[in-house]
């Protein structure tokens, strides 16, 4: 077998979420590769920790330490000794697994190895259930029927664009909710969708916690992996 | 072990891309369920067909035959039957699991269905790969960098529908591109964004087909498992 950089999606959580190839190659791997934070605590490993139960004994890490604060600087030279890294394994024959919360390619970490490395070395990459499709799980209702449009957007966009989002899409799912709950709150009720939205936090964790109405959170900021799914309530499917 | 009602995700296509969640419901269920053609082909069942190896030898089947036309009431008809009969089965304390292609409540059957038994009997679902991952994966591609904006939209939207999702998002998805080709590649022209496009056909299966340059596809219509994935290729992540 050729040796290949992989990554592989672990899901959002819940430890079940993940993909009979990614439990495959993961547990097939001779390195795995993950985001770490300056605790050494990577939250895609210990989504995988059940499968790594069955891993190769003899598996080699390349933890990616990534320091918490934005610093383009300090990533970019995490991403390019990674990088460097990752290429001497595969140089060696080595099959490396960079394991990725949820989906690898939708708003992850993956991308920026991923262009580091492609065109050098054989690379794929496994599929992986996103927050989105977990988030619309949890509540137990379709993020889209029949010719609705949906729109994702991030807590890092402008208010312009999230309230735009909000008017010209019947579902909008907004991202990294975290910090910016207050403002978002306000563009829900600036575009009358506040009874359209839903509030989710930590989706299949034990801490999981679900708003049916967000006017019953409070303002203060929420953590990094909270997101709200706005639908169209008064949705008729038939 | 209560009987519940679980729709459960099978993925885009590949037999691998199924959940270790939902591999573990279907092996356990006493009744599937999945929609299937009038020739009696279910994708969802084909999909999963691996996994059914080692599913209860008393296994019972709930499928819903669904007519190919476009005719609401003969489908709300076939979607009142099974609810009936699935209703019937929980009752009898049998665990039901439907088979949904991709994930259940991203632009599929299964919120027919589960509006119909929300509220009457214990629900759950089980979220799968659905194909904008797929493609995403597929064409080694990231979805979404930092603050980009994406959008989903389908060959049925109008045409100025499309337009403006194209011309408001770095990304775009559009799904169900069939029958609709000629009017897409066309929308992609009328906005500039055919150079940034991609087109996609049957991801994961034997007759996947990949144009990186949309260019090279001509007018014809295409089936109903194709997509084009729109992404800003000036794209700098760095």
């Amino acid at each position: 077998m050729t040796a290949k950089f992989i990554g592989a999606g672990v899901g959002p959580g819940d430890p079940e979420l993940i993909t009979l190839k990614a439990c495959r190659y993961i547990q097939n791997a001779d390195v795995i590769s993950y985001i770490s934070n300056e605790q050494g605590v990577s939250q895609a490993k210990s989504i995988a920790q059940d499968v790594l139960k069955n891993a190769r004994s003899n598996l080699q890490e390349i933890p990616l330490l990534m320091p918490m604060q934005e610093n383009r600087t300090e990533a970019n030279r995490v991403y390019d000794e990674a990088s460097t890294a990752i290429q001497q394994a595969i140089a060696n024959g080595l099959q490396v697994v960079f394991l990725c919360e949820g989906d690898p390619l939708f708003f992850g970490s993956f991308g920026y190895l991923l262009e580091r490395l492609q065109g050098h070395i054989p690379c794929e990459v496994v599929p992986g259930i996103s927050s989105i499709h977990a988030a619309a799980s949890a509540l137990q209702h379709p993020l889209t029927v029949l010719t609705e449009s949906f729109s994702v957007v991030s807590g890092r966009h402008s208010q312009e664009k999230i309230e735009s989002a909000l008017r010209n899409n019947e579902t909008v799912v907004i991202m990294k909710a975290g910090r910016s709950r207050q403002r978002i709150l306000q563009a829900l009720r600036n575009t009358q969708r506040a009874n359209d939205a839903q509030y989710l936090e930590y989706i299949g964790r034990d801490k999981e916690k679900i708003y049916h109405n967000v006017l019953d959170l409070d303002g203060e900021a929420g953590p990094y992996f909270s997101l709200f799914v706005v639908t169209s309530r008064a949705r008729c499917s038939r």
